[in-house]
């Protein structure tokens, strides 16, 4: 249920590992790279992760999910290396038997994933580039995450 | 960027439709035939809409997010017939910028959805079977959404 890729991702794929009789709701979330941030044109993002600790911390984030909405169902993939404008990064399906719990735990997941799975990414821009410490920017390892 | 189809939805074709190099989030809903409700089981749904009206609502779902989160870019795919377990009835597709949007927007539309496009569905168990005025069962034209 998580992987993490050099690959293109297949959201289709990702989103159908969670496909369940008794679930009548499943919500795919794709995270792509935005061209423009703040008036500075992205060229493209790259990605780095310690691969054992970020499929670990996504495994916790699947049990997180089943035990504030149980029954809910999650599938990750993250992709590594270079990824190019609109193309996607992270895929997170989330499917449960009614929607509401779908939205919520979709929602939980995506920032929990940016909390605390060790990925980096690097901007590189038409004049530069910087490595971040996780997809939303400076990171801090105390900060909570910001659901608004 | 509005379909209603007797075929089985391609939830990444309507994905795609609102890929935008400057969004950097999408989300798709898929909304399937679930088997269990309430300790009943069904077989399949069976849905038939007013098309024509279907498709303008549709739409019209479309310029409310616009006006409540600018910017945001919607798809919607219904589908009409007999659907079989699992299989999706529905896929809302939206895009924004930054993803905070995506999810309110994704989640309004489905509500909007259910309350004002004239889609009907049978449901059909093993002992028989019920048209519903839409598809989160007792329909009330007064009702308003419920985000519960």
């Amino acid at each position: 249920m998580y992987e993490i890729t050099h690959d293109t991702i297949d959201a289709a794929e990702v989103a159908s590992k969670v496909n369940l009789p008794n679930h009548g709701a499943s919500l795919a979330f794709i995270g792509t790279t935005r061209e423009m941030t703040y008036g500075q044109r992205t060229v493209l993002l790259e990605y780095e992760a310690y691969i054992p600790m970020a499929l670990k911390t996504m495994e916790t984030i699947g049990e997180e999910l089943d035990n504030q909405w149980p029954g809910t169902l999650c599938a990750i993939t993250h992709r590594l290396g270079k990824v190019a404008i609109a193309e996607a990064s992270v895929v997170i399906a989330v499917s449960s038997p009614h929607r509401a719990h779908c939205y919520e735990a979709s929602r939980y997941a995506i920032e929990r994933l940016k909390q605390i799975v060790p990925i980096w990414k690097k901007e590189i821009w038409e004049d530069g580039s910087e490595w971040k410490g996780s997809q939303t920017g400076p990171w801090n390892p105390l900060q909570t995450p910001q659901f608004e």
